[in-house]
């Protein structure tokens, strides 16, 4: 069985993508989850991945012998994976331009909004709407990063024949997942149309089963918390 | 016919990788050349990219109405695209644990080695070993992104049935190019196995062709200059 090593629900927002997408597909798969810590070369976390993978981060899958590590390819794994094990549920759209497309953003996300992911680090369970609003008001790079995502989703929801980015659910959705829930933590403004997209995603079963999870995890990581003293749970 | 949009060739290190691709797999495409400046938003880069692709950057691949960004996107369509029109090159290897592998690297190239590209940026025109030997003596980040690089080669090279990463040419190796000629560039230290591979992937015919243009580009641009006045060539 395929397992994927994850980090904290609340935290990872890199884990969160792979696990949705094993989730939607209906891939049975085992979850290993190693606790966030400082990420020093001698915390617990470097001594619990550093055996399974070169680079020591999370999310890694391990498919038997064969360990697939960064995000976009164990995403590409795992279409390839559910093109012969779930074909109900293809990963990437089945039209060329789309799927292009598709891997473009996703692409786009994997090296970029770099300013939203310093400014607003993943932290599903907190609520920081002031924070969000100072942030907002003060980091230009986040407004711009922002404005490019409601860019984005607007032009590919206009032409979507479906709810999500590209018609059903593909692993582009997934990828921004954990941008949706960040635009929530940080009550960051957005448009309607983007707004109702963000809380459809959330609404998807995988997305919100890791969402539900990460609620629940109630493990507050002071290395992970710029806002926080203690969680408000 | 397949368009791509690069920066300039001496300095474009993301541009250099699909531009590899196609020419090792002998694409016919034609090259836009986007000069590198300020990147501001009013700056004349931006001009010219931003009614291309949304996110204003350089590579870009544009085939029909179809366009195609961020280097790993443009790939995967590559890689697709040889598939139907130039089989006998394909872009990925041929066995799923080795592609799993080889774009694992990749994906860990396209978000990190953060050190070795912020202090040894592409610049294949220059030499510039007593700046190399400077930046590998003060910073430890940069030594740790070799000793990872050092280290996947050798691992790959020991096992692979040919002269590059995973037997025959394949993406990785292009998308590991711009990481040789730095290397080269600044002078770092690596073993004499690595050293070897690494004048292997600069004789690629489209590693080559890459390089030689570079060297004959002659255009100096202080933005992309931060250990030169001018050009030592």
């Amino acid at each position: 069985m395929i397992k994927l090593y994850i980090g904290n629900k609340n935290y990872s927002s890199w884990s969160m993508r792979p696990w949705v997408l094993l989730q939607q597909a209906g891939i049975a798969f085992e979850e290993i989850m190693v606790r966030f810590d400082a990420f020093t070369p001698d915390s617990q976390f470097k001594a619990a991945l550093k055996p399974i993978c070169p680079t020591g981060k999370v999310p890694v899958l391990v498919d038997g012998d064969l360990v697939v590590w960064d995000t976009l390819a164990i995403v590409e794994y795992l279409a390839e994976y559910a093109a012969q094990h779930a074909p109900d549920t293809p990963l990437w759209p089945a039209d060329k331009a789309a799927r292009a497309h598709a891997r473009s953003i996703c692409a786009e996300m994997h090296s970029g909004f770099s300013h939203l992911r310093t400014h607003c680090p993943m932290n599903i369970e907190a609520q920081l709407p002031h924070v969000g609003a100072l942030i907002w008001r003060d980091q230009p790079g986040v407004r711009s990063d922002v404005a490019r995502l409601v860019s984005m989703w607007q032009t590919l929801l206009q032409e979507s024949t479906g709810p999500m980015l590209f018609g059903d659910f593909c692993a582009a959705d997934a990828y921004y997942a954990p941008v949706c829930t960040r635009l929530l933590t940080y009550g960051l403004p957005v448009p309607d149309d983007v707004a109702a997209y963000v809380n459809r995603v959330c609404a998807l079963p995988g997305v919100k089963a890791w969402m539900d999870a990460a609620g629940l995890e109630n493990d507050f990581r002071d290395f992970e918390e710029p806002y926080r003293l203690q969680s408000t749970r």
